[in-house]
């Protein structure tokens, strides 16, 4: 019998509750499922950053704890935390973020708002849109996420680099990494998708200085970590024309304050953290694997390094 | 020396002149483009409907009519044509097509619209769209435009299924064809695709019954022509809620009227006939080679089936 913590927030136990129990019983585990374990009693923690552990310190015989996000970067750094921690690479969610990001880059590409918005009874069949294959797109961050994201990309057409902070190989984009190869990965970047994880490095990597490197006119989409983005310079940006449009999914402070200028820049979309969510039914069975690895001796899949910070 | 006449609109030509004279030299043909051959002189016609041939009698020594459009409606009744009319099958344009219509699928299948107007402080978290994987999308008209969507859009996850009026192949779809088979198509489909050649048996397929067969609250796309949609129909579903949106880039009278309800109504998108534009680069070389193939005494490329209508 293993006795698996969840700690998150009670909303998420209605979702999760019967996913998991059915996928610990399909992963062949015999699982107590509970919010109440004892700390000494715990084998694995369901977590999420908003749940009630805060402190790992009492949980000594906890074999690791199994993160419900993708992101970990409010614990990551958490210095009571001595388990092996795992994000969660959850297929529904790559293919969640995928649709989001391959519907935002062809709705900037097809510049979509104006006819979305301009049902006047004017015709403006006026200059098409280029080809795919003439707009540059690069994504910031080629983990699971963005490689996917730029593999549909590269499928539809569209010339895709993928950058790094280490050097990684992506089929069908050209990969970059390293301090050089951002200030190559974004000269001329007429879209820029921003899926890098949210670290010291990472903050601000969108800057006055990075915005300027784009081509005139580019369009920005964030479904990352909102300070991946310094956002004064990306309103600044916006105003002068540099940039013609951010759509934005992620904030430094979400729900969005409704004073933020965000909501009010004409060229400015706000999402509310939808791109990606984790789906109960893929993400459990993700969960049920790692238990089971654990169980047989196997390594964990998606360990984070907690020295990178994912 | 191959006399090719040239007989679309004047901006055609200033669009068309560069590339069909270097496509031309590139397939290895001495040719003279213009666009004031006599008729018994010339040896080919590039075609727009539009353009200032409507008869083809005097035509006597034409080889082929070869269009720069894909819909060859208005031209394939032309009793006065007897000459072989091959369609322009441009790999810009389909491209140009499948971008088009992935972007506006996803676009209705993520609900981005509800974002894109909302942007009022709200932030409106609630119910996340399923996975394409949950979306049944049908394709009605699996030719060279409706098969490169629909294998687009499984690639991307959705569930696929085309219709054709006799039985096709495509890879990754769900073909069905014939009467029986388009009742089946559009049982339960949430996003309905028309990329029909307009024939007599084609108009108005798009009806009132075959409205009401698609899944409650399903999206219309109509890249394909006009006169697919009984119109008073289309309105009529869109006021009752069985249509939940309609975006459409093609009508029975081009310019849409201003005074025209598709353009009030808060639940259609009309776009100006942009989905797929021919791109004179790519067009100009499918032409060529046609000329190439006629005059090597192969067949022609894309020859319309005068009975078939396409």
């Amino acid at each position: 019998m293993l006795r698996v913590l969840f700690s998150a927030k009670p909303q998420a136990w209605d979702e999760y509750e019967a996913p998991l129990s059915d996928a610990f019983a399909k992963a062949g585990l015999t699982v107590e499922l509970s919010r109440n374990h004892t700390p000494a009693q715990t084998d694995y923690i369901v977590f999420a950053p908003n749940g009630p552990v805060r402190d790992f310190a009492p949980y000594v015989n906890t074999k690791a704890v199994l993160s419900l996000w993708a992101g970990v970067e409010t614990v990551v750094d958490n210095p009571t935390l001595t388990q092996p921690l795992c994000r969660l690479v959850d297929p529904g969610l790559t293919r969640g973020m995928v649709e989001w990001v391959t519907g935002h880059v062809l709705r900037h590409h097809l510049g979509m708002d104006a006819h979305i918005r301009g049902q006047d009874g004017i015709w403006r069949d006026g200059v098409s849109p280029p080809l795919a294959a003439e707009r540059p797109v690069t994504i910031l961050g080629i983990g699971a996420l963005g490689a996917a994201c730029g593999q549909a990309l590269a499928y539809l057409g569209f010339p895709v680099t993928g950058w790094s902070r280490s050097p990684k190989d992506v089929p069908h984009l050209q990969c970059l990494h390293g301090e050089d190869g951002l200030q190559e990965a974004l000269a001329g970047a007429q879209i820029v998708v921003l899926l890098l994880p949210q670290t010291a490095q990472t903050q601000n990597i969108l800057s006055g200085h990075s915005l300027a490197l784009m081509a005139k006119g580019a369009c920005v989409i964030n479904p990352g970590r909102g300070p991946l983005i310094d956002d004064e310079a990306l309103l600044a940006a916006l105003d002068s024309g540099q940039i013609a449009h951010a759509t934005l999914d992620v904030f430094r402070r979400e729900p969005l304050p409704a004073d933020h200028p965000f909501w009010a820049h004409p060229r400015v979309t706000v999402t509310p953290h939808i791109a990606a969510t984790t789906r109960p039914d893929t993400a459990a069975k993700i969960i049920a694997e790692n238990v089971r690895r654990g169980e047989a001796g196997l390594p964990f899949l998606n360990v984070v390094d907690r020295q990178l910070g994912y």
